[in-house]
């Protein structure tokens, strides 16, 4: 049987029944007569106040234990659970036993008291997880991939995992790692051209950038499915928004159009902060108070707000109204830069705002053409504060048009043969859209960097762990 | 907002509600006055029945579409539910329009109505979802996924992504992929020997074996956690059990033993086998009666039953007993082999199996070392018909025997200092184990090739979509 952990601990009544904590010391005050030993197991942020009466008596081995604890070592107490006199916890235990399990000598320890900057805590990136603010992290990061499940198991999406290791970069989303058996010192001695038939997959092989073109293919049968897997880019960016290996979401459903789309992703997002704001709130107000103020505030208008659309030619339009606040000017055909992004949800719509219809040629070859020829079904999700959050649009359907498209831009249709045959059998209308799980989580915690809400972030020059 | 799919029109009471049905065409009849034709949307097994009354009227672009339909074409039909005359099914579709999206043309399109070899479904691997079987095996693993997650997120686990790329083979479970952004062509080029400190991480790196070491990180930080992610072996291995590119789950608790894991793997199996017979229901009679007579009798047992737990020691003791039954002898020291576990789970305990305490020299470094000097605290859980189902065991958390084993093992205590610390610093007992998610699925699906139960299979020379 699993045991109550700290979490369900703190929700009993104080009936002084018998409870034992196991988990690891953050805090010791020995104040004579009376020791508080603060424990926490990561179950939830808060710890578990322990108090140790001399008064009242305490066996030998207690007493001996409660003089060599240290932070960070590993303890069973025992007691019974009663009304704490203590601001900020209804219950406390009145302890009775207390037994060391592991040591954490203090000369070599390094998570002490004090306060850590987030820089050298990253070079101890196996402890993290046991200060506050990596444990909550943690626990947020895992109940958002949850509520990532039951929001589409709930509308009937299935799951897919789409490969990982692929021999086409049929995206053309970005630097790809490749991926080999080959014997690369061997290479180098041989000096002869790459045979990649002697390669595992027998020819050149990668991580994926993205599931979307494969998701599609489940989505043209089951009509509903979403990924949730790991998706990889070897870009050469060492900023506090890109990782090489980071986490990614991508519904697809069929018989939808953008639209729809647009539904979709507003009610992704709310269920997912609504989720957050109830399930999460002691980490959320942690977060509020000690790393981002306005979180829950910005949270929550989000999830009370109707989502503003925009197209992106209305959308310049309005931006170039207000040319003069820009470092970079907007034009019709330029990328939104973060400071346009800035300024549509902040100020032009001081709220969520979705944009539609970009100028195909900086969207990609799959997107479904719009009439007049020149913009594409697109949307990009903004919040304030983040600028785009989720990226998707409505697929073109049509055969001849994808062709042509995938032409145009220089690629050989021979290589979409399988992506083309969802168009040329039972073809549907269908949509679909990308969330980066980490962007989720710092705008839902307010951390600054992205290498802050992933357990072991990859980075140029970083693989540590 | 999302329309109704087949699953939940087949629920609704035959009222002759208006209802639109989407989804793709499976097989057409038309018998002078009435068109029967099954639409099938992916949501579940069955099709619904849309029936064409001829004589009722039809408008001229319904008449010419049902002359124009063909197997694989997308539809949109518009009609009443009401009581269905056929047996099988509760409800139908008194039809009063179709319109096609788009057609499959009957000359090209590979998947006629006969029946296809797995083989050759695995070449059009982009439209195999679309089968009754693979339809069938996507919904299942869907549903499985989620089950995971409801499990252990009920039990207070919380899920950790450990990396995917890395820069130790830390486990050294087994031959792993390179990871590079390398110029390999250039290297053979230069012919000088190659330079890590130019790739991407600054260092060699690979795809992941496991994450459990990784998983301990935290499990020693929020207490209970578990993995769900892609796992990767280099193995030039050619079977129906093996693929490079696997989904595994790895839970990992604190101030856990064996014990503790011997019961959670049991709970979590039963947990799992329990979701998939009440809520895959029609897809598990389809596997029960196409793919492999009995299933839902083996699952049904597994879930009434009481694991046997058993030492290695005895276990092998009982195969001695029977030696003359296997073509691999046992003896103290052996793998157990696939006829090893058969015996156990069909014949010696008729039921699922636990065997502990194997010999350390064929487990892992990590495991916890028994008194005996001889044996660890491993566990294998093997089930009937499959054999090993979950491997795991409670970890090594003295410092001083865990550097020692590392060392007679022939490995650097150093390259494992992270690892350590978490013995150095509050160490506690703790325990995991391992389940390969593809295993689960043939298990409960009865699929015979695990390149059949994973949307794309990787393995030697197969890496296509």
């Amino acid at each position: 049987m699993l045991y109550p952990q700290i979490k369900e601990i703190l929700k009993f009544p104080a009936d002084s029944r018998d409870v034992t904590v196991r988990g690891w010391v953050r805090t010791k005050r020995d104040l004579k007569n009376l020791v508080f030993v603060e424990v926490n197991d990561g179950s939830c942020f808060s710890s578990i106040q322990c108090t140790f009466d001399r008064e009242a008596g305490l066996d030998s081995d207690t007493e001996q234990s409660l003089g060599e604890l240290s932070t960070g070592s590993s303890v069973e107490i025992r007691g019974k659970l009663v009304t704490s006199p203590a601001s900020g916890q209804a219950v406390e235990i009145a302890s009775a036993q207390l037994r060391i399990i592991g040591i954490a000598p203090a000369e070599s320890y390094p998570l002490q008291k004090k306060r850590h900057s987030f820089e050298f805590l990253r070079e101890i990136g196996h402890l993290r997880a046991r200060t506050n603010t990596f444990g909550a992290v943690a626990r947020v990061r895992s109940r958002m991939a949850f509520a990532i499940h039951e929001f589409f198991q709930q509308n009937g999406f299935q799951y897919v995992h789409t490969p990982i290791i692929t021999a086409s970069d049929a995206e053309g989303a970005g630097a790809m790692f490749q991926v080999t058996t080959l014997d690369l010192d061997g290479i180098a001695k041989s000096g002869k051209p790459v045979d990649y038939s002697k390669d595992f997959f027998g020819k050149q092989s990668f991580l994926t950038v993205s599931g979307q073109l494969e998701g599609e293919t489940y989505a043209t049968a089951l009509s509903r499915i979403y990924t949730f897997g790991p998706t990889f880019r070897a870009e050469n960016s060492n900023t506090t928004r890109h990782l090489a290996e980071f986490w990614m979401i991508e519904p697809e459903f069929a018989f939808a159009e953008l639209e729809d789309n647009m539904e979709l992703a507003e009610n992704f997002l709310k269920f997912l902060f609504r989720k957050a704001l109830d399930e999460c709130a002691e980490d959320l107000t942690f977060f509020d108070n000690q790393i981002q103020k306005g979180i829950i505030e910005t949270l929550t208008s989000v999830v009370n707000s109707k989502f503003t659309h925009i197209t992106y030619t209305d959308a310049v339009a309005e931006l170039e109204k207000h040319a003069g606040e820009f470092e970079f000017k907007p034009y019709w055909g330029c990328d939104l830069q973060s400071e346009h992004e800035k300024f549509l949800t902040e100020k032009a719509a001081a709220g969520p705002v979705i944009v539609t219809d970009y100028p195909k040629e900086i969207k990609a070859f799959y997107m479904k053409q719009n009439d007049d020829g020149k913009t594409v079904r697109a949307m990009d999700v903004l919040v304030p504060r983040l600028g785009e959050i989720i990226g998707g649009s409505e697929r073109e359907s049509s055969l001849e048009k994808l062709e042509k498209r995938i032409t145009e831009m220089g690629m050989n249709p021979e290589d979409y043969w399988w992506y083309l045959d969802l168009r040329r059998y039972g073809t549907v209308p269908h949509a679909g859209f990308g969330l980066g799980f980490e962007r989720l989580i710092l705008y839902i915690t307010g951390m600054a960097n992205i290498r802050d809400v992933i357990p072991y972030p990859r980075a140029v020059g970083q693989a540590e762990f």
